[in-house]
């Protein structure tokens, strides 16, 4: 008898080159799609996630779903994947939900956060976590720029040239800073949805401006400009995390939240 | 001209065969020499370390001392070990300090912590700090133990077959837990010196009473044993940390200082 999971998920991620299945090197998806197919009679199974996370970003709060056919129920089920999963992908929660739930499709909200590492020579435990940035962060110009970006709008000039997506328009309902340790900063952005390296995209741009090389009523202009060429350039992937899914609670509610733990 | 710098340091452990040099193994005291041989026109530092850390376990606190000839000031050999220390062990802060300062010796008190991640299926960002451990910890019992610890005393029971140090007696004055984030477990230990393993020692025995395998009660009688056989299994290095180790002001103070990260 065949049901549908959800499976929250948390995972480091510099040993993957992302979430989505590739035919060559270690991924996510690979993974997880590997220790599934062992719990379904070694028939494959195809996980579809709420984000596909860059190569070497981090989820906290990744929500995948699948359809499955095991005896095991739902905390059998994540167990055994505590078990077979490598120590850097972890089950956070499995959940059986209702046929028609799609991680993608019914996510209401999704929040990234990127970590920004300002200590004179950075810190060995964030460095797989945090992009180093021994250098100079101006907050409140970082701050200004932030505070205008929520709102409904088209952000092709935050995207990436891969960006297969045709619409571009999004509702970003956060975008904020806040100073998880002492010089451990952390940019938050939440939205319905994100193009291709629009987190990545939006943090080099106010890492410019924190750095005074442009103003920030300037992040508005390129905003509305829709030119990705006017943008700052693309911040790596390592202080990137997919910390949190909203969903209806009648399928379990949000992911993530441990907000406590940078 | 020759002068003495205090180094303090951080370091993720993971990769190194503990602090002291070895022969074969990558050690921290390794690498952190070879950088200041090449300050030093190539010849040969000798560093000490206030504690040395176990294979695989880590600081955020390290203090060590060395004789160096360099023109740098001491910003600038920070600036310097920042560029050729690997990013698992980074310079913190980079002083000169007396001629006679010994950065064991001199250390007033030093602080170990050791972090218990006791969520069900592990945390992927604590894989390399914490021991997983997904299941029963009593609190109110380890904390009862903890209380019984500070004093001074013959820590014979607690250290390992392979320490050779002839004086156990130690005054412990801090042995706390604290939740430093959800499911996140930090046991605090601080006294005047530690024996070989004796905060894993500790913890190992901390984890058996925290499981209900023996009372509370029962590490007092551990301690006034002397017995090494009588206590608790020797818990991973993974977990551990150098934390801080206080020195006079006129040395620079105490080293460490980041609670808030956990």
């Amino acid at each position: 008898m065949e049901r549908r999971l959800r499976i929250d998920l948390a995972y480091d991620g510099t040993a993957y080159a992302g979430w989505q299945l590739q035919s060559g090197p270690k991924t996510v998806q690979g993974v997880v799609e590997e220790a599934l197919a062992r719990l379904n009679g070694e028939r494959a199974v195809r996980v579809r996630s709420a984000g596909r996370t860059d190569s070497g970003a981090h989820a906290r709060g990744q929500v995948a779903d699948c359809e499955i056919a095991t005896r095991l129920d739902d905390d059998a089920v994540a167990q055994a994947l505590d078990r077979m999963l490598p120590e850097d992908v972890r089950p956070r929660r499995v959940l059986t939900v209702p046929a028609f739930f799609h991680a993608r499709h019914d996510a209401r909200s999704k929040t990234y956060r990127y970590l920004v590492d300002t200590s004179a020579h950075g810190d060995p435990w964030l460095a797989r976590f945090a992009l180093p940035w021994p250098q100079d962060l101006h907050l409140p110009a970082v701050d200004a720029a932030l505070a205008a970006l929520p709102g409904r709008g088209d952000w092709s000039a935050f995207t990436g040239a891969a960006c297969e997506m045709e619409d571009r328009v999004r509702t970003v309902t956060e975008a904020r800073r806040e100073l998880v340790a002492p010089q451990l900063h952390a940019f938050l952005f939440t939205a319905d949805g994100f193009l291709t390296h629009m987190v990545r995209n939006l943090v080099g741009t106010l890492l410019e401006i924190g750095r005074g090389k442009s103003d920030p009523a300037r992040i508005a202009e390129i905003l509305a400009s829709g030119d990705r060429r006017l943008a700052g350039p693309t911040a790596p992937a390592k202080g990137l995390c997919l910390m949190r899914v909203v969903y209806d609670d009648a399928v379990g509610g949000a992911s993530g939240g441990d907000p406590a733990l940078w």
